[in-house]
């Protein structure tokens, strides 16, 4: 926790340095050993995690913000970030007002402004991410999806907003190239689909509609092993995987 | 356009009544005589035209900012407004701050603010619409979107924007219960879908996919008229269009 002088510094340069309304939220995903992850941040003495977060730098175009923010959060410089929602509840920061109230005078209280804050969410590699708590935690860490603990203020609706948000794209956005190793196996991928989805998928329907979308490479030899019958190995293509990002599977109308 | 006078009475209130860099911009689609159209405002004595936008009360939820400035725009008190993008470029209200400069003075100017635009689409009931010209100009009009005149600011990618999100959620999403009257036929939903799409689609497959989705109820009685063969009337089934509209088509994965 930051000292009283500390949190009055803090507010001084953030209204010297911030816009006053606009806050950014990130939901981090990683996915490991067929668990989706989230990365979250808590105070010691304190019993609600929160999400990511920060400010965005008056002259900042805020797509930088929203990277600059989860670089200091995780050492990624290049995150493939999508924002998502705003969420401009009048009274959604209330709590955070409260909080410091007693220790700031009104007029130097930066908290008591009312924050629209934007949601981005990221899907990241699990292995290359470096927690890094922000100055208002003492632990930055990943928790399992299905092991949520509470959040604090709006963030657990910034969280399943997100969440949902991933599950409606599955149906016409690709996904997994910043969370599968570079090689895998089919039922690998399908357990990624499944753990965001949270549900069983058929084995048939799953491969067949997956590699209709054009975007995996198939490895010319089987993954190498014991086992009697070795599983192929896919890579994603990337030119039809980025042309699928922007362009969504037209396999629509 | 307004006076000097007018300009700095309008700047001194909107300090003091809204939020500093935030404002709502709103892309209004309706569908009439087999064409979209958008909702657009002008000067008489300016080129350009731009979209119905506004800014947010300070105790004000957005959503309901939104559906203020929309009411003012049209005379619709419910509108289905989806939020879509946050557009967030430090230099996107440079163009509007560099028209009031000679007229205002910096520091009441209240135009230089740096603005983040939240982004909604509408999609209305053209017949219901009795379009309202703001404060600022003269004429409030739809014009069809394959004729769309140049937009000033970035207005011409925030309405894009809203197009290719509505073009992507027309695979997830139903869509029409606010643009088509209460019964229609088949190739009459058809036509809104190849509208948006700009494509043509192919009848037995639009049919039976659209069908698939269990939003439509067929009437008892083809439409009555001269014609040897009538087609049949539909009408949306509310509670699974309303049901669709939240959960997303389950036909993915």
């Amino acid at each position: 926790m930051l000292t009283r002088e500390e949190l009055i510094e803090f507010c001084k340069e953030a209204r010297e340095s911030y816009l006053d309304n606009i806050s950014i939220d990130c939901v981090v995903f990683g996915f490991h050993e067929g668990q989706m992850k989230v990365l979250l941040l808590k105070n010691k003495e304190e019993e609600k995690w929160y999400l990511p977060g920060g400010f965005v730098l008056k002259p900042e175009p805020i797509e930088m913000a929203a990277n600059r923010i989860l670089k200091e959060r995780t050492g990624l410089a290049e995150i493939f970030l999508q924002q998502f929602h705003v969420f401009g509840d009048p009274d959604r920061s209330k709590v955070h007002n409260e909080m410091y109230a007693d220790m700031l005078p009104p007029e130097e209280n930066w908290f008591s402004n009312r924050f629209l804050t934007i949601g981005y969410y990221a899907l990241v590699d699990f292995f290359e991410v470096t927690p890094q708590p922000d100055r208002f935690s003492e632990v930055c860490a990943w928790r399992d999806m299905d092991d949520m603990p509470e959040l604090q203020l709006d963030h657990g609706l910034i969280f399943k907003t997100a969440l949902d948000t991933l599950r409606l794209q599955l149906n016409y956005q690709p996904i997994g190239y910043n969370l599968m190793p570079k090689e895998f196996t089919m039922p690998e991928l399908q357990k990624l689909y499944e753990t965001i989805l949270d549900k069983k998928l058929d084995r048939r329907n799953f491969q067949r509609r997956i590699l209709g979308f054009g975007i995996l490479n198939r490895a010319e030899q089987p993954r190498k092993g014991g086992a009697h019958k070795a599983p192929y190995l896919y890579s994603f293509d990337l030119e039809g995987y980025k042309h699928a990002l922007t362009e969504g599977f037209k396999g629509g109308w």
